[in-house]
Order: C-alpha cells, then sequence, then structure tokens
C-alpha cells in the first residue's frame, strides 16, 4: 500500500486540500475527530518548538502514538543518511513521519526513495515549502469568514528565503485567490522562476497595503539576514516595512493580520498590532492544531 | 473561567492547602485518582529532571496530557518572550503549564499577564519560591504522623538564596509550628524583610539541633557558591554545616532528616545520615508525586 | 518482591532465554501482546536513539507508562550517583529502569546496591555486555528458520571493544550454535579471557566466510580508532575488512548479513550488500521492538 505524502502544496488534488481546510474549521467548531491508532514520529533536524508541539497536539488528540527525534541530538545519524534514519523509524513500526530539515529539497528527494508503506509530511525544508503552514493559514481564513476569491492578500518581509511564502502562495493559487500582492526589501525579493512570477509588486508596504483584506507578515530570520547583508539593521526594517497602527489604517477596516510566529515584536509588527483586534496571530496557532488533525486524518485514513 | 494559579505559599487559602496536604497522604495510601482529560505543559527554563518527571509522572497517573518544553532548548523563545510562549502553548491546548525558571519573581509578573483561564504552577523562580516542594515537604511529614504544631523545624544551609526555604518557612507559618529555627553560615542568613523575620538564627548546627524534631538540609549549591565566595571549600563546610550521626544525636531521637534533592552526600550530610533510618528523603521523593496529583487535582478541578 | 534484571547473557535460564525468542518470534507473527500497567524509565548516559527508540516503541505497544530521561543533560545527575538517580526514579514509581552507560560493568555493580524491587535492564554498558541486541540478533534469525545448532555464525570487526559481539558470542554458545568464527584486524581481536576464548580467529575475511550461514558485521565506530589507532584508514578498512558482493560469494548461497547499526555505508559493508536480498539490517531492526516486547513481558510479569 502506497502511503500519503504532503511535500508540497502542489501535491494533493484540490479536493484533498478543501477537505482537509474544511474539516480543520469543522474540528475547531467541536466535531469529534477520528480515532487512530497509528504510529507517527516527529522528526526534527531544525530547532522548531512551535510547529513540533503543534503536531504532537495534534496526534496526541486523535490517539496517535508519538516518537519524538530530536535530529540534531540524534545518534540514529552518526554516519547515517536521514533516509537510513527514516527507514529503521518505519522498520520499528512507525507509518508516517513529520520531517523538518535545513536541507532544502530533501523531501522530494526523499519521496523517491523512502519506502512506499512510509507516509511523509514536510514540515519545512530549507528555503523551499512549508505546505501545512499554508493549510492552516486557509484554514484560519476560513474560519473568520474571509472569502478569498474576492480578497487581496498581501504577504510582506523576506521573500527570497521564506518557505513560508511560497507554499502559501501556491495554496492561495489554486483556491482562486483574488489578488496577492508582494512586498519587502529589494535585496529579499524572491528570484524569477521561484513560485512566485506574476505577482505584483510593491516597493513599499504603505503602498501594498491599499485594499488589502490580508496581510502575513513574514519573520525576519535575524541570524541570516545579518550575515548575508552585512548586518540588518532591525530599527531600520521596522521603519520601513514593520507593520504599525498607522500603516494598518492604510489597507480595510477589517483587514487581517497574520504572522507565522514566533515574531519579532518591534521589528515585523508592533506589539500594538500583534496584540491588536485585527491580529489571528493566536488563532493561526489554535487552528495549526485542528489543521494538523485533518491532515493526519486525510493522509492515514 | 478564571484558571487557578499556584504562584507562592501566601495565594491559596489555608483550606485549599489543608486539602492538598491531606489529599497527597490519602493518594499515597491507595485513594483513587480523579480522572482528568486536561492537557498540561512543563516548560523548564532552568535545567531540573527531577522535579520534571515528578510532575510528569503525577499528570500522566491521572491521565492528563504532557506536553514537555525544554525552554533552553527551544526555538519558541527564540526573540520570544516567556509570555509568547505560554500564550502560544495557550492557543494550542494546553490549560495549565509547570514553569521553572532563573528570573525570580516571573511567576508573579506572568500571573498579570497571562490569558485568565491558563492555569499556571511556579516550579521554581529563581531566588523566589517553589510552593509545590514546600507542600510535599508537608505532606511528607503529615504521612508519618508528624504533629507540626509542636514540633521544632531547623532549616540548614544557604538560607539566602534558597527558594525551597522561603517556601516552606511560609508554610510551616500558616500551618501553625511550634517552632523555626534557621542555621547555616553568616554570609548565606537571608537578607532582612525576605520572609524571614522574626525566626530565631543559630550561628552553629548543634545548638540549633537542640530538641528539633525535624532538620530540613538545604541543596549547597556549587557553581553559584564558589561564584560569590571565592570558592567556598566543601570539606570546610561539610566540618561545620554538614549533619553527621554524631551531630545529629543532638536533636531529639526520631528527628526526620529531609533534603529537597539531588544531594551532594559528604557535603551538607554524611552518607550515612542519608542512608540513615531518620531520613526522609526517599519519603519526599514518592510524595512529590502524590502531591503533585492533588495539586493537578485541585487546581484543575 | 525481587524484580528481575537482565544484565548479561549468562544471568537467565536457558529456558527465560529461549522464552524471550520464541515469544518475540510470535509476536512479529502477530500474537497479542499482553497488556501492561508498569512505569518503565529509559535512562541513556550515551548518545542511542535508535535503541532508546526500540525500547520506548516496545513499551507503549505493550501500554506500559515510559519516562525517558537523558543522562547526560540531566540535572539529576549533578553532584548525584547514577545509584541515587535510579533510586529516585523508583521513588517516583518507575518499576523497571532500562539503563545505556558508558562505564564498563556498572550495570553488574548497580545490580548489588539498587532497591531489590527494582528492576534493571542493561542496554549496552561501555565494552561490556549488550543482552538485548544479542537476543533481538537471535530471533531475528530464529524468525527466518536459520537453524542455530548447525549454523556457521561469523563476526567480523572490532571484537575487542565490542558489547554486541560479547554478548551475542555468549548467547550463540548457549543456544547451542554450530560454529563461531571471528575476524578482523589484528588490534582489534579481543583480549583472553574477555569472553572469546577457544573461538576460531581468522586472519582475513574471505577465509572465514567459506561454509558461513550468518555474518554480523560490526560497526566500526570511527571517533575511538581514530584516537587509538592513530587514524584509521576508513577506505583501507573497507578494501581489507569490509563486506561486498564479491566477498559474499565466498560463503553459502543463502547466507544472511547482520549489522546492528547504524551502519557506515562503503566501510564495513557496501551498499550493495546493505540493501540487498540477504541482507537481514531492517528485519533486526523491525525484530528489536519485538524482542524487546518479549523482555518487558518475561521481567515484568
Amino acid at each position: 500500500m502506497k502511503a500519503m505524502r504532503l511535500i508540497d502544496i502542489d501535491g494533493p488534488s484540490l479536493d484533498v486540500i478543501e477537505t482537509i481546510v474544511e474539516r480543520a474549521v469543522a474540528l475547531s467548531k467541536g466535531s469529534e475527530p477520528l480515532a487512530q491508532t497509528h504510529t507517527i514520529a516527529n522528526v526534527f533536524f531544525e530547532p522548531s518548538t512551535r510547529t513540533r508541539v503543534s503536531f504532537e497536539m495534534a496526534a496526541t488528540r486523535l490517539g496517535l502514538r508519538v516518537i519524538n527525534l530530536d535530529g540534531e541530538r540524534s545518534s540514529m545519524t552518526k554516519g547515517e543518511s536521514v533516509l537510513d534514519t527514516l527507514a529503521t523509524l518505519h522498520a520499528m513500526g512507525v507509518e508516517l513521519a513529520v520531517l523538518r530539515h535545513g536541507h532544502t529539497g530533501i523531501c522530494h528527494e526523499l519521496s523517491e526513495q523512502l519506502p512506499p508503506s512510509l507516509g511523509l509530511i514536510n514540515a519545512g525544508d530549507g528555503c523551499g515549502h512549508h505546505p501545512t503552514q499554508a493549510l492552516l493559514d486557509a484554514a484560519t481564513l476560513t474560519a473568520k469568514g474571509v472569502r478569498l476569491s474576492e480578497a487581496k492578500v498581501v504577504i510582506c518581509g523576506d521573500l527570497r528565503h521564506s518557505r513560508v511564502a511560497r507554499s502559501n502562495v501556491a495554496l492561495l493559487k489554486r483556491l482562486g485567490v483574488g489578488e496577492i500582492g508582494l512586498a519587502g526589501p529589494e535585496a529579499l525579493m524572491p528570484a524569477p522562476g521561484s513560485g512566485f512570477d506574476g505577482l505584483r509588486h510593491y516597493d513599499n508596504l504603505d503602498a501594498a497595503l491599499i485594499d488589502a483584506d490580508v496581510v502575513m507578515m513574514l519573520r525576519v530570520q535575524k541570524e541570516r539576514m545579518d550575515e548575508s547583508d552585512g548586518g540588518l539593521d532591525l530599527a531600520d526594517y521596522h521603519l520601513h516595512w514593520g507593520l504599525t497602527t498607522e500603516r494598518l489604517a492604510k489597507a480595510k477596516p477589517e483587514c487581517w493580520v497574520m504572522h507565522p510566529g514566533p515574531m519579532n515584536r518591534g521589528v515585523e509588527l508592533s506589539a500594538q498590532v500583534a496584540d491588536g483586534p485585527q491580529s489571528l496571530i493566536l488563532d493561526q496557532v489554535r487552528m495549526s492544531v485542528f489543521t494538523r488533525m485533518a491532515i493526519f486524518e486525510a493522509l492515514l485514513s
């Protein structure tokens, strides 16, 4: 039997995607989860507590058995490939692996080589994809009643390196979103052919926000930026690209603010906006559990 | 709904305190735990296996779901405050957080800012409070039939930095203990106004032990002492403040010996005393699980 | 009540050993596990994910409660002996500890000192013993229908430092194996009196493989070898002692290939052999869970 996999947003059919989003919303409103008896493993080679805990919460609520593997500290990887590690876990009874890894494209590579009966969820690969984040963002907006086909969504920040942005753009396109606008420093704009072609770039956030229904702020990854840009000035970044109450007023009055977390208050957005009535940041966290439950249900059933 | 919190010993009513102590004793004698379906998180920013495992054992015996978060290694905290971390966990479904943190007073600060529906247990904050340790010590003595109102309790060691001592003194006072005596090196005596006022200080352990029913030995925190004292001599410490069989003979014949662990054999007490018939050290460990079960029951019901 | 322990292969009766091996095979074929309500702890002072996860999988399939303790990062061990750590866990309700530690002989030492009611499984001690690995290897061969009494088994590699080899030799002898052959570099041959006496040493693998039914390749522990041998040349090792398809052809046509993992492809064996039809490497991983379930059942019942 071939296990189902979620490697990027282009993999599953639109039908499966819509089922996941609708099921996540239903679960968040109290639908009974389908009891599961499978065993999954969280295999994280990059530090991530937020995503790991969210997958663990989702799994335990379904009654799944969960093995947590801290790949960075794992002896399993001494002189052993990620492929051998996952094959070993599968031989031990793990039926689906949730993988985060710093190497862009690793889930696509593994998907060809793994035992066909092992399920795989890409929980973020380098600068590649992060499909479950995109699905939970869509579920969050759907739960709030946003009609994507009529909406303008602005994504602002380091689009060049963001797997969150890439997966969100892919999903919003498939869901037929009205308009996607990109904003951020010139040096951090996406390379041609990297999944963002044909979208409008704004060279300032104020202009991008006009008529926006949703604005997704991307995390400033300080460590990376410091290196590649000879020291990004965070105060300067906030001045030009940070979302403040004043700036948010340029968008539609009911414009929603999203952020994948963890956020840098005072950098990509002000504390006032983060905690304000238009912020969906904690809603995203809440929906992350329900969406991952829906994903497990879809892949394991 | 406002969740219950246990931040320090002065928070809960005497009624709640007595219920916890009595319930812990009952559980240790075989009472059936109340089944729980809540989710809790152990969030530890200071290394602690003993306390963390004890909370985990207590939670799993009640049927609670437990998320373990190693705060020191958590990416959740990169550029993110403890407040945001806990709010995020709460949004994921965590109903009560057990927090250990090196910053004195952090639980009091957080208690004002956290979502009211998130429960919080202080599992030790810097040099502040450690209320669950005090409660388990009281439950241990109660299970042994010690009548606190008639007892003399001696606390010996680094009282200045000890959250264990501060919480024990607060609890013993509320429970109407007969007498509390303090002993330890002059430099490690508590500052005025820090919760120890009005108690008798002894400048040597032999004098303090006369007529004692209970002696609580505090852990020598080598790392801290080495710094602040230009190298504390451990052999010298043991000579003056270590509990030996000879010294223990000055107390009442049935005087109980306690230590919060992990102990340094040969420093704060001799191996003979630690393993002797008057030692309650393993009883404290055993009661730690039952007491934390009783605390969970009280806070989550 | 005295808890049962598995410290080395010489401890249990042949009856218990045979029960474990047969039960592991039965479990692997679908026998219902005996439900357990005990609490165990995995206490690992050496990095090991493979063995730790395997014990955790085995325990959770039986319904056991599992506490994972990373000994290297545990504050429980600051100024505290392994003995005190295990006694503390026992006082908290842990009924059986699975211990891995770098110190050779520690499980034998602890076995004398621990509370008699605490069970103990040696999950690898320094260069000493690794009895559960030997049992799972025997179960793997049994499940494949190998008749050990008529088999020639070759063990190849660093026999001097290998707890895997020592426990396998002890078990194969007790099970009345036909012949055991040893092969490996002169400098890594076992010392006299270390459990390998009376076995035939081959000074090249090709000669050892003639008529072999099973060949167990040992892991090259790069870190150790580099130090003790002034830099072992891995390519040179592979040339002389690596198992390749050509070399394997010297053995019986149906000769099985085993490796305890994690393997260094291209060092102790070629990728072609590791993934070939004679390889039992993933079978060993699979049987590791069933064997450890059988061991828990035997020790906890």
